[in-house]
């Protein structure tokens, strides 16, 4: 069965963003991350920042309210509206070419694409929390608060649209923990099977 | 970090037995799967038939009722005594020798060891149901039925026993869809993982 589609599902600072990025450039792969959000954005009329905030975290007060202000289409609010369209958008870039999608609910909505490759990344909280202060920095919340928070949001998110239980390992065909495996050794496992599953012989 | 352990936990029918079968005789591991019931029926005086029925699937009704008629140690029921029996049964193993563990919420008892590769298998209905009637044969429930229960079982138990999600992909360093990436495949990828771990050169 060949794989044209990587979605990977990822744990915030798990390092899914990278191991995304590496293999969209290993595999000559389209990566489609805030990219997707631009599209969305272009395509809904909504502020690019409100996509990317409400693209893949808890439906909030202000997305669910965002009708009543403005009025959009017929009782809809923008919480629905932007999941419908960013639906769209996936389906389409998956139609288009082969590509590496990063969350927003992406495995969910390409199930039933038998080219889609489906990953979960996650790992331990040490890991992550060390990561994320390297990588982007202090805030006035702990490490551990932000991480608790962010993921708090996508799995409440993915159980509203896809009414599952986000991190489930039935949900993927790969899930990983890129702290005790390696980023690299998560890349390489995920590369080796896109393309044994490009060539059977190699199954 | 050197790994010694791997323990497999899997949904029924999934060929997570195959696979660690597989890789205990490829890496030079001791299996246990009944070996191990064998030990827990051993030290806990309990019947094998009953140590394998109760072992790894939800605590029946005559695993709790077993006390009342057997009056066995101080108000604990056989579920309780057989729990803590396995537990002390997989500890023992893992510090004897390297070794392949199947099942029996292994995973969890051994989730404070660096040295063990902890894996779930999981695959789709329809290859599950396929793959159980042709080497269990059939019986008067609809293969779907069996695996529904035998899954259900095995959730409750974990639950129990545990408190966490049997199946979460985060209780685990990997999980794959054996339905999908293939049998051999999966053997081929914690071959790699465990023996990668091993040697840090191969990281």
């Amino acid at each position: 069965m060949e794989k044209r589609i990587i979605t990977i599902s990822r744990e915030f600072g798990s390092g899914g963003r990278t191991i995304a990025k590496t293999l969209a450039e290993r595999l000559g792969l389209t990566y489609y991350d805030k990219e997707l959000v631009k599209q969305v954005a272009i395509e809904t009329g909504l502020d690019q920042q409100f996509v990317s905030d409400e693209s893949e975290y808890a439906p909030s007060k202000s997305a669910f309210a965002y009708n009543f202000q403005e009025g959009l289409l017929g009782g809809l609010c923008a919480a629905d509206i932007l999941w419908d369209m960013q639906r769209k958008v996936i389906l389409q870039l998956a139609d288009k070419e082969p590509c590496v999608i990063v969350g927003r609910n992406a495995d969910y909505i390409l199930k039933d694409r038998a080219d889609c490759l489906r990953v979960f990344i996650h790992a331990d909280t040490s890991f992550r929390a060390e990561r994320i202060v390297r990588l982007y920095g202090e805030t006035e919340k702990t490490p551990e608060e932000r991480l608790k928070d962010k993921d708090a949001k996508r799995r409440i998110n993915y159980k509203h649209f896809t009414e599952k239980e986000w991190g489930m390992s039935q949900n993927y065909h790969i899930s990983l923990n890129s702290g005790v495996i390696g980023i690299d050794k998560c890349v390489d496992i995920i590369a080796d099977l896109f393309t044994g599953q490009r060539n059977p012989v190699n199954k």
